[in-house]
């Protein structure tokens, strides 16, 4: 059993998660001043003011929190993580004007990166991977998703799910990792139609990927030009007879039903929604998918941020991820995009806090994690601040310190 | 005299430059592959590729730049640096709803600043200011402006300006400090009016700051409920009197004509210009007078950038700063602030370089500054690139190294 005393704050996010996480109270960060915590390796145990902390504790060599603010384990709930190569000339040509056909024809875009992953080995895949996640938890990052879909062969998914398997391992105990597999991320040339591409490669190697314990969860890029609604049914349906939850690419290039989609197949997240529309946001509202947003991309490629506050008002939960990708957001700092996106977005602290934590949490299927009450699992974040506050005001400085 | 040798890519800005920085050329870095470049220690000798670096700086032990982009120094142009204290939990209850008033009321604003720099000794604020600055400096900034105007007694800006020189003295030949006097920052309510405190304080003290020479430029608050054009017109007098460069904050909370005021006194720069009319731009694009961007504060406060294309495009000669301060920009990363803000600015890689080096230079009266050319100071940023691009990819990575 651990103890921290004497934290200047805890953030609880107890009223939000007693609202069964479907509704955030605004403003409501449940926080505790000069609070204690106590946990063992599984479950936290109790969490309040340090002067109410039980006789029975005291005698346990305690971390002392002063001048320490404690929250829920950061979140990064969509991210591609597992890449090579890098886009920076692509971007560079973006901001000079050229648009997405002309840097494709330039060794641009996705194929790009394909090319590219696939003349790395595992080893030396797993090795970049390694070095990005090291400073992602400097972060105070605690759980991150990663999804394949730089490959779109069979073989390459596989190996993609093989280095994010090995990651798992690797970080055990110290950072949770959602494995999602997103062969459809694109159509190779090669097939005819999305459908083709479809049968011959992603639900296989979802197969295969599953047979071998692999995949937690199943990703769709449901845009124009990439998956239509019945390819994303068609890989929805698979994906719930093995038992795997769905996530979806909704409703970034244009409103295609995406979020609507997401409802229907109970998918933990529809994410981007750049260009949803009314019935799309009522159709998470009154569901318990997860409206994740991703304000780097949003800025990387100069677009105009997502609704937020209409998402929020409706009722969604909503989470922020970095989407960290070499082509549309190479920014790996989830705190650093929520922060400068915030005031923007017109978030409040308490709604921000959720979407790092709680809600990312619950995008992921991570259960009973998200919010520092008790028999929730001990997921945190340790920031060196007074308040609370402090965290997101310093954009781009890392307040996070390691867990004692 | 010191060589670099083998650069994987000089940007000179030479095509910039050669308009007489007025324009710049869209999209034409001027960048020199594989490059070289000697220097002493007040200027630039030669740049050009490696491969036709003459026979006799061969035997001069040179500094082997492989991996390495060397731009212009990098420099932050509009700071309010010297301060106590953070604002926190003010920015936080504006991310919760709380307007101007309910913050001012509430111990916030720029008196919680005064109130906080005030209870500290110039010890103290030129050594929070040096821990500031050592981070600055990690980004690659090479020189940077600091503006006084959280005291707004004589005494009190006197030690304002004490502390810049002090920093000036001890960054000598590191980095590059220019001391802004902003007496006009805010009316102190003991005022009646605007024009009563610039005579018995804005005034003086810029006096007496000059006599004793700390002074290198004088700024002015010039809003509604602030300073008037009257005040403002009163001290650019008394400014030019004293042979001292004006700068101004502009058109940024509604149109009031700074940026002409700007133009007619051929200040330096014309700062922040969220709400600059056309007839603003215009008189800016006609003159020398930088308009420099403060695109951090815009993200801060939750408000829409800067017309920054309709000012490129119109002529203007545009910089981007951070506006680093405890209230409306508590970010110090200017690399930061205008990668994330150039894909929304619709800013090009050579503007966005111009932007934070040649014109930022010339906002701050800095000659001889800001291209590497021969006969330039060698001011320089070096980074761990092999390609500029990558430099403004990686958002919130700091690719800079210390000078060889």
């Amino acid at each position: 059993m651990k103890v921290y005393r004497n934290l200047a704050q805890i953030l609880t996010l107890k009223s939000a998660h007693a609202k069964d996480g479907r509704r955030l109270i605004p403003a409501d960060l449940s926080l505790i001043e000069t609070g204690a915590i106590a946990f063992d390796e599984s479950k936290i145990l109790l969490v309040g003011p340090d002067a109410d902390l039980p006789e029975i504790y005291h005698s346990i060599p305690a971390f002392d929190g002063k001048g320490h603010v404690l929250t829920p384990g950061l979140v990064d709930s969509h991210t591609h993580l597992v890449f090579a190569g890098n886009r920076a000339r692509e971007y560079s040509a973006r901001l000079n004007g050229a648009d997405y056909q002309a840097i494709a024809q330039n060794d641009g875009g996705i194929l790009h990166t394909m090319s590219k992953t696939l003349a790395c080995s595992e080893d030396e895949l797993f090795t970049a991977s390694v070095k990005r996640l090291e400073r992602i938890m400097s972060y105070g990052v605690r759980a991150i998703e990663m999804k394949t879909g730089y490959a779109l062969t069979i073989e390459g998914e596989m190996r993609l799910l093989r280095v994010a398997a090995r990651l798992k391992n690797h970080y055990k105990g110290q950072l949770q990792i959602i494995s999602t597999y997103m062969g459809a991320h694109a159509v190779p040339a090669q097939y005819k139609t999305s459908a083709e591409f479809v049968s011959a490669v992603v639900l296989p190697a979802m197969e295969q990927g599953h047979a071998e314990g692999l995949i937690d969860a199943v990703d769709v890029f449901h845009e124009q030009g990439y998956f239509n609604s019945s390819d994303t049914e068609t890989i929805f349906k698979k994906a719930q007879l093995l038992g795997l939850p769905c996530k979806i690419h909704a409703d970034e290039f244009q409103d295609n039903g995406g979020a609507e989609l997401a409802a229907k197949y109970k998918a933990l997240s529809a994410d981007h929604l750049l260009k949803v529309g009314d019935a799309g946001i009522a159709a998470l509202a009154s569901s318990k998918t997860v409206a994740t947003l991703l304000p780097g991309t949003a800025f990387f490629l100069g677009k105009d941020l997502p609704r937020a506050r209409a998402m929020l008002d409706a009722g969604c939960k909503v989470a922020i991820a970095s989407d960290y990708n070499p082509g549309s957001s190479h920014v790996d700092n989830l705190l650093l995009v929520a922060s400068i996106a915030a005031p923007s977005l017109k978030m409040n602290q308490a709604e921000l806090w959720c979407a790092m934590t709680l809600n990312a949490a619950a995008a992921l299927g991570l259960k009973d994690q998200g919010a520092l009450i008790p028999g929730h699992r001990p997921i945190f974040s340790l920031f060196r601040a007074e308040d609370l506050a402090e965290i997101t005001y310093n954009w781009g400085v890392s307040l996070s310190r390691p867990l004692p």
